[in-house]
Order: structure tokens, then sequence, then C-alpha cells
């Protein structure tokens, strides 16, 4: 199944100039949905990979899911002030200033190989901030997969040294 | 398997005096999670709804992997400005103030029957927001089924006429 023809592109979204990739346009439909999670979840075979992140709210789409299917547990990473507990937190910088992602202490441990799942490789800023408190708990990233990759963009220079997976790939905006 | 083992309490959050209930302690474990989402998928058969309706970010972790399992597609619920495209919206009312809900217009047709799915049934305001604009297109709610239910708070009640359905229920704070 071809994916990218479930994609929407939205004109001038969020802002004037860039064209936005709908992921929804594939979930609402369900052939396209399991074709994309059951694709995901075929890329890392799950003997190598302990648990899987996802980040909020897009990652929650296609971690969990994934997630179910292969036995292993969720762990999300979220922006400041949405987990409970003790969080631990790693800044990462934005086109203009910084922002923060946080994660529960202890839901990753020393040791544990981590998959990490989004829907979409852009900047690879999150993604790359993610690596960072995965390596802080002592862990390790197998491999960061996406369902959509914007190869105009460095996100996959970003995240060099780990291995980088996408469904669907545009090379130009 | 008794999911509440797995819900971690965590004290005066998101504010003093409230006793949160975390979700995360059942996704966290491969197990509990698998159990979560096989419980939440059998309690309506698949011959009476034709799409998943989750909100952002926690309903999002409970529709996918449904929708997936059951063979449906998924339609996100989101805060203002998230969604791109043409939306429709709702305005539903908090403690002090208001907020809106979005939805892609379209993505849910006349005729269709819904199935609402969310982590926590609380005070009931943002399902009730979600079955107006379900019936506001036309379609119809199935039933809305949640992984929690904090029976103390008035959801059930405000969402009287609907088929209100939970895994974990809490009597008191």
């Amino acid at each position: 199944m071809n994916l990218k023809e479930y994609v929407r592109e939205i004109a001038d979204f969020p802002k004037p100039g860039i064209g936005f990739k709908d992921v929804f346009g594939i979930f609402n439909e369900p052939e396209a949905l399991k074709s994309c999670i059951d694709q995901l979840a075929e890329i890392v075979p799950p003997t190598d990979y302990d648990v899987i992140i996802g980040p909020e709210a897009r990652g929650f789409l296609v971690g969990m899911p994934v997630a179910y299917l292969k036995g292993k547990g969720f762990v999300p990473v979220r922006k400041p002030g949405k987990l409970p507990g003790e969080t631990v937190s790693v800044e990462y910088e934005l086109e203009y200033g910084t922002d923060r992602l946080e994660m529960q202490k202890d839901s990753i441990k020393a040791g544990d190989r981590v998959l990490i799942l989004d829907d979409l490789l852009a900047t690879g800023g999150t993604t790359k901030a993610i690596t960072e408190m995965v390596e802080n708990a002592g862990a390790s990233v197998v491999a960061c997969c996406f369902v959509m990759e914007l190869d105009f963009l460095p996100g996959r220079q970003v995240l060099a040294g780990y291995r980088v997976e996408s469904l669907i790939h545009y090379d130009a905006e």
C-alpha cells in the first residue's frame, strides 16, 4: 500500500508558506492505519529492543499500537508539567529560544534498549532531545522510526549516529 | 488481570489535594498494556460502530490500538489550532471559563456510528463536548469507554443517555 496517497497536504499550516503533511489522512482510513502500523512494527525485530518511547501528542498515535503488537511497554515524553510524579528533563533548541521535554523518572532503566517512534522527522530536535534523555538514564537508542520524513530538513543529520527509518519521504516542500 | 494494581497514585498533582491516577503505570508494563487494550476493545462489538474518536493527548493512547485491532479508522479531537485544514469546533465549560475542542471537517460523516475512547472519565466535560460535535455532524455515539472512572465526580451524570463503560472505578479521592 502506498501510504503517501493517504497523507493530506494542507497549504499554509501552521504558518504561511508551509505545506503541512497531515498524517491523520492515514489514520482516518482503516486499511491505511493498519498498513502504517504493521510497516512501522516490522522495521526493528522485537528481540532487538525492550521498550518504546513516543513524544506527545502524535508519537502516542504510533507508539502505543506498536507496543501492543510487539508486547512492549510504552513510555511517554511530554511537554513540561504534563507528567505526574518525579520527572527527568532535557532542554532543546527551537528556531527561536528553547523548549523542554520531560520523562517520568525510572520509566527507562539503565541497560534498556529503546525504540523511538513518532509520526514525523523534520528538524530532528525533539528526537535528538529524547536520545539525550535515554542516554542520561544509562539506556541506549536502537532506532528512531517515523511515518514521514522531510528530506529537505536536517533531521537525519541531527540524528547522525542513530539508525533512522521512515516509511514516507518528501524531498521538497 | 487487575489493572488497578498498575495505576500509580501520585499525591498533589496537578494541584494540592488532588490524588492523580497515573495511567502510564499500566502502559509502562507490556502485560498490563495488552490487557487494558484487549479489555477496552471487547466492550463494544466492532459490528456496532464505524469509527473511533479519541481526544488528545491521552485519548490517542487508547484510541489508536483499538482502531488497529478492530479494523476501524481513528479520528482525533484536539485543542484549538492543532489540527490542519478546515475544522468544526464546540465550546465547553470548565470550572472557570470555557475551552474549545476541534475536529477535522468531514472526518465524521452523517450516519457514522462512533465509539469514543479516552483514558479517564472525570467531570465528563470533554466527552460531552465530543458527543455534541458527533451529533452536529449527523452521526451518533454508540458508547463512551474509559480506562478509569472517578465515581465521585459527575461524569456519568453529565453523559446521561449515553452508554458509559470504564475498566477501573475509584469511589473516593
